[in-house]
């Protein structure tokens, strides 16, 4: 028998198990060099010390979205190496502040099975929480995937879906603590918008475009240890398809994330992600956008208010381009166009 | 109205008028790590602390030119985000050592303006510094840069150009405090070739060859946090003259110092750049080589001197095969090919 | 003349000839981090600060294939700048654990030439030793090159061929002190298998294949400071053989040892290699595949044990495909197929 590992398939799911991920990985100033360089990411907080230290931090903070990453990445080798598709996100709370030289162990439980009719695939939901090494929660989120059948056929399980929020309310994010309002300096931003200048439904074009190259987006997914074969195996992939590499959708996130920084600058903290959907798959070449919509705002208090923001990547060209097509999707009279790769809805944290 | 910003325009500055860059950023040993894997560096004083301490240096020093990038990298939102070409710098000045783990800042002084006749573009001359944490100035540079106008036509300013020094003069250069000249051995850098070695006009052929590929050229730039569109945007670029990406200059000029460690090795601190300029694009795919021209030398007392060099980064081709166009372009009687991509004045320091 | 080196041809070597290579390096967090990024490699020793302290390390050890990368960096230039085939390595001996923070010099002694009947080239055996800054020996190892000569003729010269041992014996084996075998929880590295559960002759097919891509290659290249010319100068290597640049060899191990973490993922500890060739070259565009066959086993005591393995590496192609060809070859009725990239024969401790 071969002692590799072909990865979980549907049956080997039960409801209530619980997978304690292998990997547990210590985060370093490294990985946020690192995902500098992968991403271009400019928010302030996660590459100037002095800066951190200002707001209250003793230690140089690590971006959530980093933290996402790494922490997602740990489940893969369990739970998705034999996905066909990631389906969805939903209630990705950032709980704690994680910081340079902290360690992250990442757990799930199966909350939800689902057998498709067509007897092949099944929908896995999962909650996963990374733990850090104090023994305290710093992120817990929700997603579902749809994962091969070892063998063909329908078992007529019972399915059980979760119910899942379609918000984290803003009355239950994790805020910074300590956070010293007074001492937050826009110059170290770069720009002067707070909560007060975003309006709901106004739509923000983020204008930057990045494309894609082969290493950077396998070094960024190789980094976070996500071993999921379809980001790394060429020859494997050429008779998918697609015939190439699909580009890890996480990365997508990353890379909206920080194209978002111009006209989001001071929406630092990202506090959850509400739901999210993978439109579209992206390979080396393409080159991302992206758009956001202000959905909410809410003052919290002690200098600091949360925005609901939606932010659409789309590929390959521009907004005013792709916006007719996207408003008549949005009256329904037509589907979303195939430009699209993300649709992001997420919560973040911004000076008021 | 848009959130994202545009960028500056021609019209946008004003002589003397200070710009606040943001972005400042805490350079760690993983910028060191990156930096070597990005360019190749051997230089040996910035990846061993032993032979570091030996020389009087507690902590492990940045390269110099790694400081140079991520500052100017800082500079770019504001000043060069809309420039069609950088066209040069002067007068940059390496005024103290930094360290591993000290945060930089950078502002910027517009120090001269000047139309140009096309009604297109105008010429924006800048003084940048950075700043440490410790309020000490590091890095003094001057550069001018061409900038689109917002609206065409002329506006017939009156045109102010600095009078920029053509030399960072031998006397003014900051030498490595304190530096303990007994300790330095050349067993660490490889050659044996000290300061008195070289002669004034003498040439060096650097040999060896650098191919650039995508992710590592935008890499490099993403981790200087440098987000000018020109290198990233290949559905932009995919319309301009050259249809591809350009590759960011100042990545030729830590090539070009890499490569020139063959020859050079004893030549660690880069103390200042007296001129430069980019003469030709480069591309993903070419092949970058160097040669090196001794301008003048000079002891400087303690163990060090200073040594002015020429350095000429060429693509695709052999020295050999280059050298009678450049003889007769330095004649007047040819034009440079489109071969060289750097044409860099600086000033190093080497043990004596 | 020329102050750039050409590197060392053939006739520049005598035996009993002592280098002591340039470039000493401190070894960083950012480091693993990078060869993380590189390679992929998920082996929770040297990603996980808590998993190493419970182990009885203090500070997180660095991963001996890391190690033993940065050291043959350094000897590159020395050595095999102008190396026509790296023939083969033995004795490689991992003697003490490498920390974050340490600092590792490296010097050869020649201990072999042989002439080449062709006149052209000649083989040179070396043995080299990492050093580090407390002056202990962390690495040894043995390898033969095949050199250029400076200019072509026989010498006639007396050859000399070292006596290589096919085997680090199993009681010469240095093993991690102090190891708290009790601490060591598989939940860590996600695989339940030790010493007793493998059987001599028994394959593992570790199944996940790694697509090669140019940066990722020439980074991981760059970041060990290894200045082959053959990795980096696709103009020059226009006109070689096979017109492109050749993936460094070492890469490969090391991407090998990552896709063997699926069936050997508690074999965390490289402790020796008996032998290995690079058995074809590798380029950009390769995807590489692993198989080990378990050679022998043996219980070292304290709950560890040790396990000599072969993994055989090769590209484009799975293992049932190759098999066949290979058992043929095996037998002698057939040529090894030119997929196969490396066989290595190495010995690896693991919990028992």
């Amino acid at each position: 028998m071969n002692k590799a590992s072909t990865g979980h398939f549907f049956e080997d799911f039960a409801l209530g198990q619980i997978l304690y991920h292998a990997v547990s990985r210590t985060i370093t100033e490294a990985d946020t060099s690192l995902y500098t360089a992968l991403t271009g990411s400019r928010f302030s907080l996660y590459c100037n010390k002095e800066f951190a230290q200002q707001l209250g931090y003793e230690k140089l903070p690590i971006d959530n979205l980093l933290l996402f990453q790494i922490a997602f990445g740990k489940t893969v080798d369990d739970i998705s190496l034999n996905a066909v598709a990631n389906l969805g996100y939903a209630e990705v709370e950032f709980l704690e502040t994680v910081f340079v030289g902290d360690t992250i162990s990442v757990v799930s439980e199966v909350i939800g099975l689902k057998e498709n009719s067509n007897g092949k695939t099944g929908i896995v939901y999962v909650h996963s929480k990374a733990i850090n090494q104090h023994g305290f929660q710093v992120l817990s989120w929700k997603r579902w995937v749809m994962v091969h059948k070892r063998q063909e056929g329908m078992q007529n399980m019972f399915a059980v879906e979760p119910q899942l929020a379609n918000q984290v309310p803003f009355e239950n994010l994790a805020t910074p603590q300590p956070f010293n309002a007074a001492a937050y300096d826009c110059k170290f931003s770069g720009e002067n918008f707070k909560l007060n200048d975003y309006e709901v439904g106004e739509w923000i074009d983020h204008i930057d475009g990045l494309t894609i190259d082969h290493s950077e987006h396998t070094m960024a997914t190789k980094l976070y240890q996500n071993n999921a074969k379809v980001h790394f195996n060429q020859h494997q992939m050429s008779s998918s398809q697609h015939q190439k590499r699909l580009v890890y959708g996480g990365h997508i996130i990353s890379l909206c994330r920080t194209i978002s920084h111009n006209g989001l600058a001071n929406a630092q903290w990202l506090a959850a992600i509400n739901g999210g959907a993978h439109l579209n798959p992206s390979f080396a070449g393409d080159t991302i956008y992206a758009v956001t919509q202000v959905l909410d705002t809410q003052e919290l208090g002690s200098g600091l208010g949360a925005m609901r923001l939606r932010t659409l990547g789309y590929k390959n060209c521009l907004w005013q381009e792709l916006k007719p097509q996207f408003d008549r999707a949005v009256e329904g009279k037509a589907q979303l166009p195939s430009d699209f790769v993300l649709d992001l809805d997420y919560t973040v944290l911004i000076p008021s």
